[in-house]
Formats: C-alpha cells, structure tokens, sequence
C-alpha cells in the first residue's frame, strides 16, 4: 500500500481546455504546486467551445477526460470555463479521479469578495446562457443579485494580440457599460482569455471592482484538494526522468508551442498531436 | 438510360461549409438555379476551419462528403475558401460526383476582371498561408502580382452583428492599408462571411477596386458544369415533394436557422443535427 500510495502521489494532474486559453490554469498550477507533473489537452482542432451546444460540449469533454486518465493522471482540471459550465456535472459522474472545474472555485472566490453581493460574471456566450456561475453563487450567497454578460469578441480580439488596443477598448465599453451601470463590486472573469485582458477590463470597470480570476482559485483549490486526500507530488521530479510538463493538442501544435510560450514564460520544447475523436 | 439520366437530373446538389457562411453560396445556387433542390452541410460543432490545419481540414472536409454522398447528392459545391483552400485536392481525387470549390471559380473571376495585374486576396490565416488563390491566379495569369492578407477578426465581427460599425471600420482600414498602397485594381473576398461586409470593405478600399465574390461565380460555373454535363434538373420539384432545401448541421441547429433566415431570406423551416464524426 506504501508503494502504492507514492505512485499515486507522483503521478500527473490532468488539465485540459478548448484550446490554448487553460494555459493560465497551468501557469497557476506551476506556480503554486512546482513540485507537481501536468499533461495538458488543448482542443485545437475543434475549439472554440463557447459558441457551442451542452450536448457538444460534454461529447467533446467527455473524449478529452477518456484519453487523461490513458495518460494515467491522479486528478482533473477543467480549465474551460464553457466545458466546466456545460459538462462538469457528466464529468463528475463518471470520471474515476477527483475532479475540479472552474466555476465552483470562481464562485467561492467571488461569494467571500463581494461586499454589496452585486457580482458580475462574463464569458462565453456558451458559459452564461448556461447559468452556471449563477447558480453556483446563488447556492453560496442565496440573496446575491448575479449578472451575466457574453463577450463573443474578447477571445479573438486576445488571440490577434490587441491585449492593448483602442478597438479592445471600445469593445470592452460596449459590453461592460450595464454591469457599470448596476453597480456590481465583484466580476469573475469566466473565460481563461479574459485574464490576459485584466488590464482594459479593469480599467472599464473602474478601482472599486474586484476582479476574480477563476485559474488562481482552481490551482489553490486543487492544492487543498490533493493535500486532503494526501496525493501531493512529494518531490520535484528529477531533470532527465521524463518530462515534468506534458502537452498534447489535437492540431497546429506549433502554432500552440508559440502561443504557449507568451503564456506561461517556461520553456515549451513541443506539443503532440492526438487524434481525440478517437477517445 | 432515359431514367436514369431524369432521376439524376432531380438529383440534389450538396453544398457545405465550416459553418453558416456557406449559405452565401447557397443564395447564390438558389437565385441561378431556382429549380434545383440543395442539401447543405454546415459543420457548426467544429467551426471555424480558419485557424486549423491542412491535415485536420482534409480530414473534417472528407467526412462531410461521404456525408453529402448519402444523401444521394448528384454534384458537390465545396462553399468553404478554408476547405477549397486546403483540401480541393484530396476531395477531387476520392469524390465520385463532379466536385466544385470557390478557389478556383474566385481566380477565374479575378484573372477576368484585373487591368493591372495587382490582385488582393483576403481571407483566413489558414486560406491565406495555403496560397491556394496565389496559385491558382499565377496558373491563368503569370505575371500577375498576387497579394494576400489574413483577416482574422472579419468573421467575428460578421457574427457578432456588426455588419456596419465604426470597429469593423477600424479593422478593415488596418487589415486592407497594405492592399491599398500596393496599388491593386481587384480583390478576392476569400471568405464566405466578407460579403457580408461588403460596405465596409468597399468604402476601405475605394471605388478604384473591383470586389470579386467567389459564391457568385461558384453558382455561375457549377450551373454551366451541370449544363455541359446534361445534369440541370429539368423542373422545379412540386410543393408537398419533399423538400427543395434541406439543412444539416454538426450542432447548434436553432442558432443556425436564425443567421440562415438572415442571409438567404428564404423561409428555413428546420436544419437537423448529424454527428459527422460518423462518417
């Protein structure tokens, strides 16, 4: 049992994403647990997700979930908010490891935040017609008043590299002025591009809002998590003994290594590619 | 004999796109050929095709064929620049019907149209970086100067609605600055969505420019191959038939109804939902 409880504990956590946005989830990840091992999944072949059906979304999820725990991890991260707000509660079900997604931690996070219990949350226009940060802060703060705006835009306008831009900018205004307006002190940044646009949201919103970054809490709650369960790394894995850091793609891994590497500022040697129809 | 060339004259044409912005051709097909019958494919749980691979656009394309072949389809319109771009080849060699992309009809447009010899080709990251346009112009005129640019935020201001808006205005004069002082008197809109746009591109580029649309000349040459080849249906099919337009998609089959009812204006009764991994 000794043996196998060690083997357990060394094993990698599994994240995975519609495509290139998870990396944050990662990057917190490496930050906050460096002794731990991760084999990322990003969806590149069908991604995005946010424009897309319940029925797709855990489909897809589903496939990615089947070939994780073939790469043998010890746990799952959802690092997409569209997967976690339309199929987490399938995965949950029937995933054999602990599995933890994006919006239960954002909803903790955003439920102790907030003072006047006006909270916002944007996202995908898969992620708020979902009402799923909705219903889990409601569950937390039953007297909250939630509001939801999709933001279609931010991901491409992220993806094209305007992270700073007048047209950024603008946009932002266009689809932050209500939730100004309605006097929220607390926005979760429901979409794992969002944090790379903290900058103009931030300034759209004005000081007096607190802005939640649901990658933070997921890489903090899957910390409690594994400690509880004692399934923690107990050791850096040595230089040499196989990557530490695992990345699979379901198309353009180059494009990803590239993109890859403005997020997490470490060393992506390469990505391979999966044929995740397959799972 | 006689029976067999009457029935596979009432045959349907397939046609098929990454997403909606086929139905461009579709109106087209619809306004030159009233009399066929059309079945369409809009692969709606994987789109966009525009930042994916050679690999993994052949692979979607050769699915949503076989697809089309079930369905008894007597000619395949490849409505997609990204899937002609990128795929045409592959399809031409394996599909047992006469197969028509919008690269080709697009050129042949351009290389009739240019005085100068400077061509523009606008498109997606992945139609632009094929060069499929390039080749094809070079192939009917040699010494023409082929310029192309990705736009990659086109199609998501397209969807998101804002067909006229000082933003898209602001994106095209950034996109298409290049073309303007290269001088080129033609240009491709490469996409199914840029006609959409087609204000705003016109204005950016100014009246001196002549706007080719591959989904109008797509319509114009598959009618005179059906022609040549003795395949025009010979009658409008009677009401109470069974259908003249039928619609599938891989997901999303409301959200599709709608934006089809906005471009064909042509009451879409229904679009049914086909798991195309299938096939």
């Amino acid at each position: 049992m000794q043996t196998d409880t060690q083997q357990i504990k060394n094993l990698p956590i599994g994240v995975f994403d519609s495509g290139i946005g998870g990396l944050t989830v990662v990057r917190e990840i490496m930050k906050q647990m460096p002794d731990e091992r991760i084999v990322y999944f990003g969806d590149t072949a069908r991604v995005p997700y946010g424009n897309k059906s319940k029925e797709t979304v855990t489909k897809f999820s589903e496939q990615i979930v089947r070939f994780l725990i073939q790469q043998n991890v010890k746990a799952i991260a959802v690092a997409c908010n569209t997967a976690s707000a339309q199929a987490f509660p399938a995965l949950r079900e029937s995933c054999p490891v602990p599995i933890l997604g994006v919006i239960e931690a954002g909803a903790d996070s955003a439920a102790a935040a907030t003072g006047n219990k006006k909270i916002g949350v944007i996202g995908t226009a898969s992620t708020i017609g979902s009402e799923a940060y909705q219903k889990a802060i409601l569950s937390r703060v039953p007297d909250a008043e939630v509001i939801g705006r999709s933001c279609p835009l931010f991901v491409p306008l992220v993806e094209e590299g305007l992270w700073e831009d007048p047209v950024t900018d603008e946009i932002a205004r266009r689809y932050l002025e209500e939730l100004c307006n309605r006097g929220i002190d607390t926005l979760i940044l429901g979409c794992t591009h969002y944090p790379l646009i903290r900058g103009t949201i931030g300034r759209t919103m004005g000081e007096g809002v607190k802005l939640v970054d649901p990658a933070y809490e997921t890489a903090r709650e899957l910390k409690n998590l594994l400690a509880q369960k004692n399934m923690l790394a107990d050791g850096r894995p040595a230089l040499g003994e196989g990557g530490q850091y695992e990345f699979y793609v379901s198309d353009m891994a180059d494009k990803f290594k590239t993109f890859a590497n403005m997020i997490i500022r470490y060393g992506i040697l390469s990505a391979r590619t999966v044929d995740i129809e397959k799972y």
